[in-house]
């Protein structure tokens, strides 16, 4: 029987066993073309059919309408920091940035480059990203040539549960560890992008979905790769796709629809994270949580113990029973459970049962 | 037992079987992890001995010296067209470009949006790409930026057999299609790039090797994503790598050193090659190759055939006996035999003795 541990990584993440053990079962030979998918051209009907699945799985789970485009792209989120910018902020323009944590302080930094950004609202100064800003509290520009947001930040915990209207201003969202959580309604953006590690496969891939009025407005005097335009003429296949990572990212999007599509996943996400909060609340003298609660995220919950010797005997007996990953980031330090899609109801009741029995002992 | 072809596929192309086993033996629990390799964090101690290991091959294997960097970066080769000229390019310089087929075309246009292009040695007019230049028709500027080549040219089946010499001009090479085919001199060079899907691995990794004096003449004052000396700095672990498709990378690489390096693979692909050019060269009133013989690709074999309708005949027999993906490329048209690493002499025997009785029949 194959060794399976509860994965809290924070990303790259679990990956739902389904969505592996179909591609063991073809690694090296893919419906009996006696080659792995892998080894085939991006052109090929074979791999253009999984490359076609993979999109139209996105359409259907996230109801994109037709006049949003899918594109697979490379180079993660940290690489659209930079794109973005290049393709949508000319040089006497400025862009606003909602500051909720170190993602966005990046993607502040790469859009400098381009043109002028501006912080619409901040939670960082004597808050430490403990929280998201709360509607009244943004300050959009009117004449911004694009507001940004990092929809979760990992690293603090912290999720919009509503999206800031940014009136005529499109918004650019930095999905990248709670795509596919829920539903949402992408017509609330004119841009969405997000590195797949988290929610939808390996690493090495990223999804945009950007509104095709949006698209046209961008730059033509930059490297075509860099062209959101380009991509989309071409169906991702300007140049060679990560075909394995596209491959992967389709097999799990066919369990999610599999499962019940996303009103079955964000049932399960807030039960995961209802069941993991109270265990904390119910045990606040042991496991203190930083996060203001309505800014809680259902996908990385963190909090910390009194004193690093209760952490390492926690993280020592979480590891014992299988519970693996659950160290915090280097910056806010505690423990950190991610408990992204692929992660089961039950497997988060393991742990919540491991935290009761701990807080007793 | 799995059903195998031989795989003459351009890119992404085949993939050493041994390199494939292994990933499937440990594709949903990696040495007894109870994970993938793909569900773990980048930063984590698995994933960094393989991250390590691939660095270290690469370097034992291409004999590296230690004032070069191994960076591992996505986006392909044509990502690489516009992060060269965007580090080393500056708007009132030149950049030479020799420009032996599409892909170096791509090259120049990308380097256009930052600097000058200067074209150094074409072999297009008249002569459609069929050779590259000789070295006594290169006209290099001693005042360049740097010089760029495409090593080989999978399109037309032209390959530098020997570098050019650029002086004191950094050579910067596309060696995306045959990287690792042999041996090089890496001092010869400044930068060399290479998309993986070809010799090294699965598309989606980038394998950047470059001299650590010229990474740092590179421009600050773009986003640091794009920045090498970033990269360097942070040994390719700057953002999440695609590490997937680095693991696959290092299974490559350790099949060629447990081969026994790349004089072995040398050997083997210069006599892949010997055998294919003898039997299209015995049989030249029926297979026509129209590369210049001094230019002829150890790694991409083209040739056409007197009509339409056998080449048709001989694409069905290739395929009916398992040598498949021989078409030629939509630009030239024709047949292609891309004979990477991972075809042994025997699979090429194959298609030869085929050619061989294709031409009594």
């Amino acid at each position: 029987m194959t060794h399976r541990v509860v994965n809290f990584s924070p990303g790259p993440a679990a990956i739902p066993l389904a969505a592996l053990e179909r591609a063991r079962a073809e690694l090296v030979d893919y419906q009996d073309t006696g080659m792995s998918i892998m080894e085939m051209s991006h052109r090929g009907k074979h791999y253009d059919a999984v490359h076609n699945e993979a999109i139209s799985l996105l359409r259907e789970l996230l109801d994109i309408p037709s006049d949003y485009e899918v594109l697979f792209l490379q180079g993660g989120a940290s690489q659209q920091f930079a794109v973005v910018p290049m393709n949508f902020l000319r040089a006497d323009q400025s862009a606003d940035y909602l500051m909720t944590g170190v993602w966005s302080e990046k993607a502040i930094a790469e859009a400098k480059c381009y043109g002028k950004t501006r912080v619409a609202a901040s939670t960082k100064d004597g808050e430490r990203y403990t929280r998201v800003p709360t509607a009244s509290e943004i300050d959009f520009d009117a004449n911004a040539a694009y507001a940004h947001i990092t929809t979760n930040n990992t690293i603090y915990g912290t999720q919009f549960h509503e999206y800031p209207n940014s009136g005529n201003v499109p918004l650019i969202a930095d999905a990248s560890s709670d795509i596919l959580w829920r539903k949402i309604d992408v017509r609330q953006f004119g841009l969405i992008y997000a590195g797949a590690q988290k929610n939808i496969g390996p690493s090495g891939i990223t999804v945009v979905i950007a509104k095709k009025s949006l698209i046209e407005t961008g730059r033509e005097d930059i490297p075509k790769i860099f062209q959101y335009r380009v991509h989309a003429k071409e169906n991702s296949l300007y140049n060679t796709v990560p075909t394995f990572a596209v491959y992967l990212m389709r097999n799990v999007l066919a369990w999610i629809k599999q499962r019940g599509g996303l009103s079955v996943i964000e049932a399960d996400n807030r039960e995961k994270a209802r069941i993991l909060y109270d265990v904390i609340d119910t045990n606040a003298d042991l496991y203190r949580a930083p996060v203001e609660k309505a800014s809680r995220s259902t996908m990385n919950v963190v909090f910390s113990l009194p004193n690093e010797a209760l952490e390492k005997a926690f993280l020592e007996g979480t590891s014992a029973t299988g519970l693996v990953n659950l160290k915090g980031h280097r910056l806010s330090g505690g423990i950190r459970a991610s408990i992204y899609n692929a992660l089961s109801v039950a497997d988060v009741q393991r742990l919540v049962d491991f935290m009761a029995d701990f807080a007793k002992r």
